[in-house]
């Protein structure tokens, strides 16, 4: 018999800040670039095409010795039922025994991995004197994508904000979005002040202003993150200037795009996970139009934290980090809570 | 906030009688033969070759309302780390919202559901009125296929025990057989005399005899359940004489095999899953070496039992059954237990 954590969403939030998300996301990228990491086939089963399916991302990180899976269901039907739609959890094991050690619900761990992985993207691809960041999208994610950002980018001045379908979503969530990032992501820094200090003056610095204007805000942004669930492209070639960086954060199933594809044939490339970003990425239109070949993918981000290949070449380069989301990020994430509950005494612990 | 429960091991045991899982192993078959259910594509992964590795085997049992998965691991080096070398648990979902039910490890639920697939191939494949069962292998599945074949082929008068290594370990297994499928598997039956009558009196009125004469007890039995993990086969196309059931249960990975890939020319031969008997069964070999196409199967399981496809033909047929064990048996296995433990109060509740 083996004990078998299982940490309860709220202390799930508790034991995660984004900082330490940061540098975990960031971990496992090195790891994978370093080969101390592999990401196994992903499963995936439609139950009702377009209402309900779901995905297993299973994956080893050698060197954190674990493993594990992230199994995800989405059911579209769910909130009629009062149900969220997206439901799911990660599970990880020993990877010198087999032996399960914990698990918990994968909302917060994927919000936080992922809104992680935008700003990474930003921070080894973008320029470094970015001032001027583009969110398009209003969901659950941006705030935290904006958050990771401000944290990584220190030049950061104005966030534009849009929402395709609506300016007055746009507007609405410039009114609340400091006090949510606030709300959300300071608390864990309360016993420092020093990274209090830091991160709430980030927030409060910043200008955030919502427009309809996306031609105009996307010619005059730095850093442009995407992060909805379309299908078309929002963004076009002709109204990106030189040096823009883009994490395409949206497209994780076959079919969608958030970006132009013609944009991927002079921009420099990079994805979390080239399998999987050329399978259901924003890479996979480009690919399947023949706008790029998989071999005009750089590389995985890894390499460039690594230091194997090199980032951004000039300050006129376009680059795209393509941001799939990798079991990896969600493994080395849950470990860590399964750590710190382990020390702290939280969580229910069964035997198995 | 969703409720989980994870039921401890002892607790899975007392849980599970070897009729009950009989029956939920059939519906299971039969489900699939319905197409009310789906395997999803197996993931596979070795740590290092030949010493350790994992698996995860996950389905949809549409007719259930459940989805799920089972993970195996298998570390050779574990039993030196006083860790058993096979570790798992399956775990349950609700395929109408995606909201994980429970878990549970995975020995228990394996072992029966694997001894309870090798007498259901003798009941839908073998003759009638078969006396003589061999079993080839003396491990830990052994007694689970013994009481499930005496549970389902009532004219069994004799098992022929055979280790393809050692007479004295079958000679050992046969002088305490009787006791451990007594005290293995007569509990649940306790409050009903009828039962308990009847299976006790099963135990005690056939003969088990050990033997080192391999082509002799193959000319001799009726059915041949194979569940050693060989990658030679151990019994010769000469030996078989017509008539014969085999249930092979131990290939599960590319390159095992137990009996001559010659006896499928001339066999009908049945699968619990066409594409996971072709990758990783008993059916690998026969086929990767021309012996037979993957035409030639005549039919998964379930087909037979639906009454879709004939089992056999006459009495004279060589039939044969290679169970590579699928999700489903352990899912539908898992959920049964889930809904006695939610009703009885068992197991611990989490939040997830």
């Amino acid at each position: 018999m083996f004990s078998f954590r299982v940490i309860d969403p709220p202390n799930v939030e508790k034991l995660l800040d984004m900082k330490q998300v940061i540098e975990l996301v960031e971990r496992a990228y090195l790891l994978k670039a370093q080969k101390e990491a592999a990401v196994f086939p992903m499963v995936f089963h439609e139950f009702s095409p377009g209402k309900a399916d779901m995905d297993i991302k299973s994956g080893h990180l050698v060197g954190a010795d674990i493993f594990g899976l992230k199994l995800v269901s989405w059911f579209g039907d769910n909130p009629a039922k009062q149900l969220p739609p997206l439901v799911g959890f990660v599970l990880v094991l020993d990877s010198r025994t087999g032996v399960p050690i914990g698990m918990m619900g994968g909302e917060a761990i994927t919000l936080m991995r992922t809104g992680a992985a935008g700003g990474i993207g930003a921070k080894y691809l973008a320029r470094k004197e970015s001032e001027h960041l583009l969110i398009v999208g209003t969901g659950h994610l941006a705030p935290y994508l904006i958050m990771s950002t401000l944290m990584l980018m220190d030049h950061i001045k104005k966030v534009t904000v849009y929402n395709h379908h609506s300016l007055e979503k746009a507007r609405s969530f410039c009114s609340t979005i400091s006090a949510i990032l606030k709300e959300k992501f300071l608390a864990p820094y309360r016993d420092n002040p020093v990274l209090f200090e830091r991160y709430a003056s980030r927030i409060e610095q910043v200008e955030f202003a919502a427009t309809d204007q996306i031609q105009k805000a996307t010619g005059e942004a730095d850093i442009i993150i995407t992060a909805t669930p379309s299908r078309q492209p929002i963004i076009q070639k002709e109204w990106v200037r030189p040096g823009t960086h883009f994490s395409c954060i949206g497209a994780d199933l076959e079919g969608k795009q958030e970006i132009d594809e013609r944009i991927f044939a002079s921009a420099r490339v990079f994805v979390d996970d080239v399998d999987q970003a050329v399978q259901v990425g924003e890479t996979e239109i480009p690919i399947k139009t023949g706008v790029i070949e998989r071999d005009n993918i750089v590389a995985e981000i890894g390499s460039v934290m690594l230091g194997t290949t090199a980032g951004r070449l000039s300050d006129d380069d376009i680059t795209i980090f393509d941001s799939t989301g990798i079991a990896l990020q969600d493994l080395i994430t849950a470990d860590y809570i399964l750590k710190q509950a382990e020390a702290k005494g939280i969580g229910i612990v069964a035997n198995l």
